[in-house]
């Protein structure tokens, strides 16, 4: 086998084998395959795509690369989520609280990020003690003592896709859906749950930009997943704006709290519920979506779900009064207030500008070794739909040092109006 | 500027500028932008193309990488061609004679390539003698003196399109017709000549499978020397067979001795008169083709043609003899007949499979180091159209010690027939 009749085999658009597959991500990996051969390969597969059963093979592919995490030690379904990543998502910090609070076993491990606001991780950080290093065995242990573990990644989990990757980012086929879709399938595959429930962002800000190209993603992933024996479902969501109103990682992890104590935004919720539902489901703790929408607004009415987030919190050395008391939190120096220049219904508030913002404030990393400012970020004053006047508050900017001279413009900008109202749909479809 | 946004860019179908196309090129050759991004690149240009002022640039980037040749101390016009390659191919023995019969300059200098059998310089040294290696001073002058000169390159001329072309060959860009233009032309351009005919060879044994891509390649390289001032033309020829009847060194050299005596094969003449027609009246020498083609007879007639060859020979050292006598070519040990085993009309003979039988006989190289042997080859004693009973002989095969053992069924396998009479078109357009 040589890896250029492979490449020319892809280009010229047949399907590949799995030992055509194989034998490019092993060579790789091993080094046997350069990597200006595996850079046209990859670009050679933005233009011609993969099949289902190429993305599935490539998937499981990376994912026999590296180590994999084995949960069987715990009884039971266990359960995950993933987001393709969107500005002001917390939607981890509600979720796994309210699904182990039904008495399913949520055990998620997450690599730290690049991002505008810290990922989950980074988020739980804010809360004084809370430790994302926990070993393997006591990772298994903690869930199944409380159902619930949010922990940073241990082992060596799908080299093939972290080389792939760094190389696709430098070479130009990022935006390929069969490459993400295997990406993000073989970190999945390798996190070892049985039941995955996926948020798949459609918007201009989003990796997918129309919702032709998110549903091609979305289905190739519940494809890959079911193809390895996972019961799958995607949620299609707009991402037209920041999903609910804080963006920053305390104020998310706030956010995040309050919703358990079911005082949530409409948008973060519509999400939340959906995919808690659909994980009961295929978890077989509900028959229907009615009823478990039913037990998950009951977990919440009466605090059960926020005491699972405390008992996280405890469990990884946390200080849980913060999950009780939210003005524990460290403040930020100062907060000013962002206020409109125009009036008229607010028809987008382009979540990239003000993920954009939160990073110059210190919220998000540019590279891994940069530290995170917890306590910075931007609160909402405002939403798609909602009508503004001259003059009225559009957000409550939350800063100590850093970008207090570009951010007032950076919101402003954000900011898109109409004269019409605007009604806007947040979940677009739901793939199974 | 950033090497993955350039590389990004074409992959989203714009229009690169020079300075992009620069930057790349260059970067690339001086090692600061790495193989994996222009790998890429090339697979993104393969699938997305390039405008003919991007294929334009790209030549006149990669000619600037290295150095050029000067002919403007010779006096008058200068001429080249150049041929996609094909089996059989002795047109430039041929036209390069009857050209400078007429006054006109062929200054030539090739490299040395990998092929079914060798290039011209590799024919040329089938003759007692005859140096390849002249100095570039030596070169000057004896075109000034005869008009003509075959010598090998010297200098380091087109170094980016080494690297790319080296790189392109593994990573699988190889078919692009842009790259393949940009390719071409970018030798031609710095191998100085003002006036350039180039063959470009169609059909299933051809770099070109059809007369639309053939097209396309022949009106980019036209439409890219008309952009750097040269008087272009592209003769579109069909290779449905080998070029003349035979194939392999020595065997080449006296077809075209032949043809300069006037017994030249139809197709083969045909080729080298259009070729030697439009470089006459792109040099100026003749107002019409007519007359061209009128001079060119004459010359072949009063044996002026071949005086120049054997005035070239003699001035690169080679024994002018062996052009008035062919016997004293160096033969090979044997010549078998290989016969029919079955009638009918010849439609095809595939010229790769010949090509690749001569190459089995040890006519050509598949290294660069690999030694040739001028003795061997294939005479056809049938082409396309002929009629023929079982058991007639199609070709002669003259061998040595290599290829007895496979080269009967390779050559039996090279004919297809017909039960109807087949004609078949040589030159299928004209491109200027």
């Amino acid at each position: 086998m040589r890896a250029i009749d492979i490449i020319e085999k892809k280009r010229d658009g047949f399907e590949l084998t799995k030992e055509e597959i194989d034998f490019m991500v092993s060579g790789y990996v091993d080094g046997s395959i350069a990597d200006y051969q595996m850079s046209s390969f990859l670009m050679a597969i933005y233009f011609k795509g993969m099949s289902d059963d190429e993305s599935t093979t490539l998937a499981q592919t990376m994912l026999e690369s590296g180590d994999t995490i084995d949960l069987s030690m715990i009884d039971g379904i266990k359960v995950d989520k993933h987001s393709t990543g969107g500005v002001g998502d917390k939607t981890t910090l509600i979720i796994a609280p309210l699904v182990a609070s039904l008495g399913i076993n949520f055990a998620k491990m997450s690599g730290r990020g690049l991002g505008h606001t810290g990922g989950t991780l980074d988020k739980l950080e804010s809360i004084k003690g809370y430790n994302i290093s926990i070993s393997p065995e006591d990772f298994i242990n903690q869930v199944k003592r409380i159902k619930l573990a949010l922990v940073g990644q241990t082992g060596n989990l799908v080299p093939a896709d972290k080389k792939m990757y760094a190389l696709r980012d430098v070479s130009g086929s990022v935006p390929s859906i069969p490459l993400i879709a295997s990406s993000i399938m073989s970190k999945k595959l390798a996190s070892g749950a049985d039941v995955i429930c996926l948020d798949v962002k459609v918007g201009s800000g989003a990796f997918m930009k129309t919702l032709e190209d998110a549903k091609k993603l979305a289905t190739l992933m519940v494809n890959i997943g079911k193809n390895c024996d996972k019961k799958m479902t995607a949620v299609l969501t707009n991402m037209e704006e920041p999903l609910g109103y804080s963006v920053g990682n305390s104020l998310e992890v706030i956010e995040a709290i309050d919703a358990l104590n079911g005082n949530g935004p409409k948008d973060l919720m519509d999400i939340c519920l959906t995919i808690s539902a659909y994980l009961a489901i295929d978890a077989k703790v509900c028959k229907t979506y009615e009823e478990a929408i039913t037990i998950l607004n009951e977990n919440i009415n009466n605090k059960k779900a926020l005491d699972y987030l405390a008992l996280l919190v405890e469990a990884q050395g946390g200080d849980k009064k913060y999950i009780y008391d939210t003005s524990l939190f460290k403040k930020s120096l100062r907060v000013i207030e962002v206020k409109s220049k125009t009036k008229g219904y607010i028809s987008r508030i382009d979540a990239l500008k003000i993920g954009h913002g939160a990073m110059i404030l210190g919220a998000g990393r540019e590279n891994l070794k940069d530290s995170i400012d917890h306590s910075v970020g931007i609160v909402l004053n405002k939403k798609v739909g909602d009508f503004v006047n001259d003059n009225e508050v559009l957000a409550y900017v939350h800063l100590n040092e850093k970008g207090a001279f570009e951010i007032e413009n950076i919101i402003l900008e954000a900011f898109e109006y109409s004269n019409e109202v605007v009604t806007s749909k947040l979940i677009l479809d739901i793939i199974r």
